[in-house]
């Protein structure tokens, strides 16, 4: 176990610079500020911070040195796939070490038997599907920067995508993992049966946003890609009409491979920026269906009759592959799109109990008149994961402080509503004082616990992710004082 | 958190009855030898043992003044559900208080709309199905004892059954748990978001066989009861082609709602019990496929090609409800069916990855030669979860020893391929010394680690589930020096 941090004596910024220089080479070590610019922040670019130096190691015995230094003169270490996170989980920590696993970018096996793939943390989600093509294979989880986003970062997040809602989420796709803690120990955690015995690490790991081990490789499952898929596009002239025909469709026990929303400036933006012929209404609704062609025919009947019954103005299929591609384009472009049309937007992050859908979109519209700010609604509808854009201008004096306050709002709602404060994008820095309104102190101190089981002196990714006890004090009581939040203590929901 | 065990001075055994009686009351408290023997062991009946007393709790204050006291005392603690168990996991400990969530039974609520029951721990499993049919609605996981095995209990084991193989185990069909600590602290983990922010203390808490906290509350997932269910029954002329029609089966994108294998011994034994009208072969395939109507009539004509295509030399589709439930009759019955061919019989429980299916079972049969003990496999083949029955008679001498030693290679076979040691039944008791072939030194501390975490004086289940390193170091030393098992540190698989 690591000596506790405050009983080290922490060398010199230079002496740490040397050391780790010594470690991994002048080529794997940045410590220049012009170096480490690129690292400030990841996606989520509110909060800029330098680290001490970076870390590229390109071996694992590199990676378990730099983290047994570090845990013996008590440095914190923050890891970081390709830096797309959306909740600053990767915002380095300016007296640590910032742990890139860029070079870990090769993909050791594809199993096509067993249907798995071992890759490295750096791989890109996108191209474990392109290896896996070959074999008429694919790897499910495709968060929208799958382009670029590393299955290391997609399990430290436990990411989502459209398709997380049929085939679930990376944690639904995972088999094995291979960590490092803190003290350079090398642990494989999980397994390919089903109901493996000891204790379900492999879960605890992933979605722990880096603060209890490095993941220094994954294996995931692969699925067959399906025989055929096929996407409807729905147009509403009400946005709560179109959140009940989500309701709908899954109530009759269809599970779509994707079943996507955005209302009325999502769409408007999308088209603006990449023309995927969308009508102008008040909300669409995309929905994929996939499968073998029996089933895929079946569904595609059956959901076109249901969309038609809740009040679809409008309902195409898409009849080829480029159709199919077109119609999720805008979808895929939609925040990208957004950011075209105004000089600023906030990209929120919360879910909610599906069945809360229709009124929920229906109050984030009424809060978005009370702030006079708009806000573009674009998400993961089957699954209840919202993602508001809220549109604004950081130029204009107290616009960003309006901003956030509305943000904080519809966070509460998720919350009364029995949803959560985040979804697929993680707490990182961004929502850690809303921890404090998600969860009871004796859950906050549970974590704690686990925390400790694997990183005693609290050195990886200090600060994110789960917020001390301390700070849930302060800013309950902050917020109890404006009336604004209920006091975790006294409410959990 | 409790206090350390060494520390404390011991009640009597009068006194900690006397106390225990003043919590419960009479009625809540057992401690005669003849009231204790019901509870001496569970479904694993090669081990027994009686408990200091037996807690019978009708409330959660009640649930946590016996934890608090067991916690102020160190007296260990072992939780109790119907007794159903295979592995051990709810023997008693002679120096502690058996835990009993018996009083526990009551359906708090089903909500139709979310699609959840919220149930006690003490409820039944099926019982929760029944609470659920009125609105269409049923709980996937189906275990064979689900008549009497309690829901509580199959959180503690992470249980599965037939249905496990399209609708997930146990854990996939949660939404929230309430749970008590050693310390008598209450905790709501889980949440029906699909990605929840925090570590996901609902999977590890899930089949942690009662080692990390009491279960006080548990809310499952209920899905739609499908429009249609058929069952087909393959019969073949050799084993190692039903093992290969299983992968052809899967392969082709198809995944069944269960797919269960028998060999013949299995099937004679069920037959001469429950007349079921299997044929006389080598080996039966059932496998089930439900969905809409469109669906099932699908996936039957592609299901009774790839078994023809593979050498099944009959192939008959139940044509009604009653034969449908015939053909499981048969198949549910299978363990007390082989108790009345055979004096006694070990059950096995061990997983190995779907495509070894062919190969494991020609190796069992080797084996059984080999030992001179028959040998009747009943299991979840679409899971790769072997159940290999050993008949043997304890009144032979050295027998039992030689069922063992064959159990203890079979185990080491699941390994050798890729396996695990156990599947659905857990560790318990039973497998605690396969755990040290199924992991390494590491991996074992970090589940030791996560333990304290929940529980730092061991007083929950303690001896079960996850071995000392000490008790390791002794199995694999003597292990090896027989050259029996692979040394623990040498190879984990």
């Amino acid at each position: 176990m690591s000596t506790a941090a405050s009983t080290v004596e922490r060398p010199s910024r230079a002496r740490i610079i040397a050391d780790l220089q010594a470690l991994l080479g002048d080529a794997g070590l940045l410590h220049l500020p012009e170096d480490l610019h690129p690292y400030e922040c990841d996606g989520l670019s509110a909060y800029r911070q330098l680290p001490l130096a970076v870390a590229l190691p390109e071996t694992v015995e590199q990676v378990r040195a730099v983290l047994g230094y570090a845990s013996r003169h008590a440095i914190p270490v923050v890891a970081r796939g390709a830096g797309t996170g959306l909740s600053g989980g990767a915002l380095p920590h300016t007296e640590g070490i910032l742990l890139s696993l860029a070079k870990f970018n090769r993909i050791l096996d594809i199993d096509p038997r067993n249907r798995t793939a071992r890759v490295q943390p750096g791989v890109r989600n996108l191209a474990i599907s392109e290896a896996a093509k070959p074999y008429g294979l694919y790897y499910a989880p495709d968060p929208s920067s799958q382009i670029a986003c590393s299955i290391g970062g997609n399990v430290a997040e436990n990411s989502g995508g459209v398709h997380c809602l049929k085939y679930g989420l990376t944690v639904h796709n995972l088999v094995e993992l291979e960590i490092l803690t803190i003290d350079g120990e090398r642990l494989r955690i999980g397994n390919a049966a089903p109901d493996a015995p000891g204790y379900d690490l492999l879960a605890l790991m992933t979605g722990s946003e880096g603060m209890l081990g490095v993941i220094t490789e994954v294996t995931v499952k692969l699925l067959p890609i399906p025989e055929r898929a096929q996407v409807i596009l729905a147009a509403f002239d009400d946005v709560a009409r179109a959140g009940h025909a989500v309701g709908a469709i899954i109530a009759a026990g269809i599970i779509p491979a994707g079943l996507e929303m955005m209302d009325r400036l999502a769409i408007r933006a999308a088209e603006d920026f990449v023309h995927a012929g969308y009508p102008e209404v008040e909300a669409i609704l995309l929905c994929e269906l996939d499968g073998t062609n029996e089933e895929v025919s079946e569904h595609i009947s059956q959901v076109r009759r249901l969309l038609q019954t809740h009040g679809a103005v409008e309902v195409r299929t898409a009849t080829d592959e480029a159709e199919r591609a077109r119609f999720w384009q805008g979808r895929k472009a939609a925040f990208p799109a957004v950011g075209r049309i105004s000089p600023d937007y906030y990209c929120m992050d919360g879910t909610i109990p599906r069945s809360r859908l229709a009124e929920v979109l229906t109050r984030i519209g009424e809060l978005s008149r009370e702030y006079d700010l708009a806000v573009a609604n674009v998400f993961h509808a089957g699954d209840g994961n919202l993602h508001p854009l809220i549109l604004y201008d950081a130029n204009n004096p107290g616009e960003l402080e309006r901003t956030e306050e509305f943000g904080g709002r519809i966070l509460e709602l998720c919350v009364e509503v029995g949803g959560t404060i985040t979804g697929e994008h993680g707490v990182g820095m961004e929502k850690i004082d809303q921890m404090c309104v998600q969860f009871r102190p004796l859950e906050l101190a549970q974590f704690h616990a686990i925390k400790a089981a694997f990183d005693p002196a609290g050195l990886l990714n200090p600060g994110k992710a789960v917020p001390t006890l301390h700070r849930c004090a302060e800013f309950g009581a902050m917020h109890v004082h404006q009336g604004q939040l209920p006091h975790p203590e006294l409410e959990r929901f």
